[in-house]
């Protein structure tokens, strides 16, 4: 009988999941023959996000912004909840063509980023200028319109659950420009870069989208249990984000590994090892990083175990708390289910 | 008696306009000292947008959101207003800062721009990284940023009023990016160029910012006589700014003059010189341009008195068009003042 309602609970959330996958793609193709009527070259800006969008991704804050609705109560045929969860994948997809500029990253989700693609088409054509200025401006302009589509989908919340919404583009720039900060003046506060990694990625990837289905179904009385569930949860998947980062190979994560070592992040994995290993905090403490040097004392350490074991306790937290959220046994069930997938992504 | 209605409409628009400086003021103020509680850098990007909206600027997209508003009826004490009207400020300043950084732009009213100050300040404390890279970083940031707080001090608009809201942020993500485009390809159509600067300037500067107060105030009729006032009189004010740019004088603009044409910007003044003068247009097919020579071409052929004789048309027909709208005498008086105000405002 619980599998049964597990079963329905899960096939719920991916019919809902589905209709948010239709609107994103139906909203980007309508804007793509809009503005490629204007003149040829319109679509590009909106096929760089389309082409994110469709290169894959998690869609975890779709799901969790899908799922706290549902948990709540919300109706199956709200086309509000539609639109505010095709709209944080927007707003992901905004953040991630600004931060892969940001981060000089080459690739996403297995394909060149939107600067990378650019940069390259200026040069393969002789085009005029700057390649990489022309490249980047592709990025910034389609990051931006990647923002304002999200606002557009995301344009009928309610007042709650736009108090939420509001929360969580905030604190991803003020936390993106932390990061940057923080690397390039090479701070090492764990506790800065806990709340850096709290605030830009478990925050936004689970808490906040969590919070926003409730609101949008009107149950902000779910908010304590839905924020230690998220605020544990997130933790845990940024954590495991580290780890693939600094260990995992590349062809998991879409992107090259160890980047964040590369740029000289401050990730919450590398604050817990330096407060943990002296070695680990003067190797940081060199003028230049070596990242080879560090990956190795990072393994010699044990810090993947520790990091490993405290996943766990934050896995089980996580749980715990939704085990006393007032919402039906099958989403309880749902979303512990959700917690250990998210946290042990990559097995 | 007409100076006195005239008087009492501009007192209305200026005490009106006083609350959303307030606003901004306040809003930020707030966001400021919020995110410095977390750490003392959390600041900067608020910072940085405050001292672009502090700088000054003409407040003309607020201006006309008010005047719509106001014209239309709207009432006096109403906080949604005072929200689009500083909100629309806050995406004109994002605008600006992504801007700069791809116009490789040092300065803006006056003062550096986002990305120089930061790139100046990434070299003096020897950070790590590469400079250009942080400084434009936090440019980027800081004009996402100041595009969130748009949304969320806009975030209580009526239906009508956000469907303005979407067309207005969307235009410019694509004006901005055809522009980019056209650049850098050497494009010389003149359609092309004539549609990007309606829509990336006269557009977003006038045309939707008027439409956007009329449907806070609950007045969709007046679009008609609204559009075509402000259709003229946007591309009035975009050949003002092309002539300032191309003749013009730093200090009244406070930018570089010239940029445009340093950056092969294909602005409208171009595009119309290009279609009238065999000259011009094969300055602009060589391979390298050569700004010197394309400005004294453009003040050889007697460009800018042409332009000027079409801005008196564009004028005309903006007085014309708001002298039919339906709406209180003294608000049909005060908006064509404004007409000329901003169509000679190197006057």
């Amino acid at each position: 009988m619980l599998d049964t309602a597990l079963t329905g609970a899960r096939r719920l959330r991916l019919s809902l999941m589905e209709r948010v996958e239709e609107r994103l793609r139906s909203f980007l193709a309508a804007e793509a023959t809009r503005w490629s009527r204007v003149d040829h070259r319109g679509e590009a800006p909106v096929e760089a996000v389309s082409a994110l969008v469709r290169a894959g991704g998690k869609r975890l804050r779709p799901a969790f912004c899908v799922t706290g609705f549902l948990a709540a109560g919300g109706d199956l045929g709200d086309p509000v909840i539609v639109g505010a969860a095709a709209g944080l994948e927007l707003v992901h997809a905004g953040a991630l063509i600004h931060d892969d500029v940001l981060d000089a990253a080459d690739s996403r989700r297995g394909a060149p980023a939107v600067h990378t693609r650019h940069i390259a088409e200026h040069r393969a054509r002789g085009w005029r200028g700057e390649s990489r200025r022309y490249g980047e401006g592709v990025a910034i302009l389609s990051g931006d319109l990647a923002s304002v589509y999200a606002g557009e989908l995301a344009g009928d919340l309610p007042p709650a659950a736009r108090r939420v919404w509001n929360e969580l583009v905030t604190e991803i720039a003020i936390g993106q420009y932390l990061d940057l900060a923080v690397a390039a003046e090479s701070v090492i506060e764990p506790e800065l870069s806990r709340w850096i990694a709290v605030c830009k990625s478990g925050r936004y990837s689970i808490h906040r989208p969590l919070l926003l289905g409730a609101a949008v179904a009107g149950r902000d009385d779910l908010a304590p249990e839905f924020a230690e569930y998220g605020e544990a949860l997130g933790e845990a998947f940024q954590l495991r984000d580290d780890l693939i980062d600094a260990f995992g190979d590349s062809r998991a994560a879409g992107k090259p590994v160890g980047n964040d070592l590369d740029q000289h992040k401050m990730t919450l994995l590398l604050a817990w090892a330096a407060q943990r290993d002296e070695q680990v905090r003067s190797l940081l403490d060199e003028p230049e990083w070596d990242t080879v040097r560090i990956r190795a004392r990072l393994a010699a350490t044990g810090i993947g175990d520790q990091v490993e074991r405290h996943i766990d306790d934050l896995v089980g937290r996580a749980r715990d708390a939704i085990a006393r959220a007032p919402v039906e046994a099958a989403w309880r069930t749902e979303l512990a289910e959700m917690a250990s997938e998210v946290a042990y992504r990559d097995r």
